[in-house]
């Protein structure tokens, strides 16, 4: 097949990345604390679960994170990036992959990573 | 007391205004189907419960807009600020306020507004 | 007037709220660098202008704040509530109000407040 | 090369969605009308730029859908995902791709596909 082939193993990874992007681009921001993380949760991996391609979806919260985070005025934080764990099965035609995000502590940066193709 | 002395009903409706600014702008564009609606509206709540001054909030989403809006293609649809109806009840010192958003026909908008003060 | 009627006053706050709600939540958690600080900063600002009772508004992006956030590897932060300093004159009927959003550092927190009606 | 190893080309692609679905549902549902349109293309662009592995991105808002959802009270509308047209290049190691969005009539969605890897 030649190379400039657009081909399932590429659009998988394609689709992938835009639920990594849009999950975070949509739910970053969003007013949290120890007792509503875990409605949030469920409803981002709910949302994302209804776009194009999601076979599989869970999104864990660092509730480490958020109490370290909670205003000691208003005992509230904001979900950053940092706090969210998320692991995502996405298909296209026969192929399937396997992608997350995790907060990366030596790049001090929430990375988002193929983490195999099957 | 002079007109330009800020009252605690000044600071009510205020914090009110932000309650529903926050939610409209931090959730609208959220993919949604018929079967995530519910943990959406449950989330969305619980998020912005957790601001200062909200003594009450309750979300719900139109489920005969979403079914309306949904892509023929993919099953989906994103969640628009006119299938949101928010009642919120605002507190700050010793004043209460009651504001809504709902979807307002005539003006083609989702009409944020005040309700009452008490 | 019986205190129970919504006045003018009352919804100039509103609406000032609603303004700096949406504003934050609109456009925290976007990438940003020294080099395009500007160009989000002129957005923001023209984007709020369009809503209703808006008379001026003033968008600034503390520099040092997006600097000292500048990823090691990347290069990039992302704009964060507490780097924005808005300013906003919203007007409702014959009442006008100033209201702001700025870092306090008392409270680390980016409070939004009213400055002053007249 | 084993199938199941992971390449440049599969980042390029995955980096490639994750710009996409970030500046999707980073920036939807902005306040906009005709007057603020460019403003809003242009940090859009130089926001989206900072990002790892952006090569060049444009960002184009369609006026004339602009114009045809402005609020006839209020004069301004929301961006909405089907009046983007975005162009991106992308760089993973030494392979590169050009990556698009823009709305498909037949499918009445915004359609985010794979143009070229080159």
């Amino acid at each position: 097949m030649a190379e400039n082939t657009i081909t399932e193993r590429d659009n998988v990874f394609f689709e992938a990345g835009i639920k990594l992007g849009a999950l975070y681009h949509q739910f970053t921001g969003s007013p949290v604390s120890l007792k509503t993380v875990e409605s949030l949760e469920t409803a981002i991996a709910q949302s994302i679960s209804v776009q194009p391609c999601v076979e599989q979806i869970t999104v864990s919260i660092d509730r480490d994170m958020v109490r370290s985070k909670l205003n000691d005025e208003f005992g509230y934080c904001e979900l950053e990036g940092r706090m969210l764990n998320v692991q995502i099965d996405v298909k296209y035609g026969s192929v399937r992959a396997h992608v997350s995000m995790e907060f990366n502590k030596e790049l001090d940066y929430p990375l988002m990573k193929i983490d195999k193709v099957y």
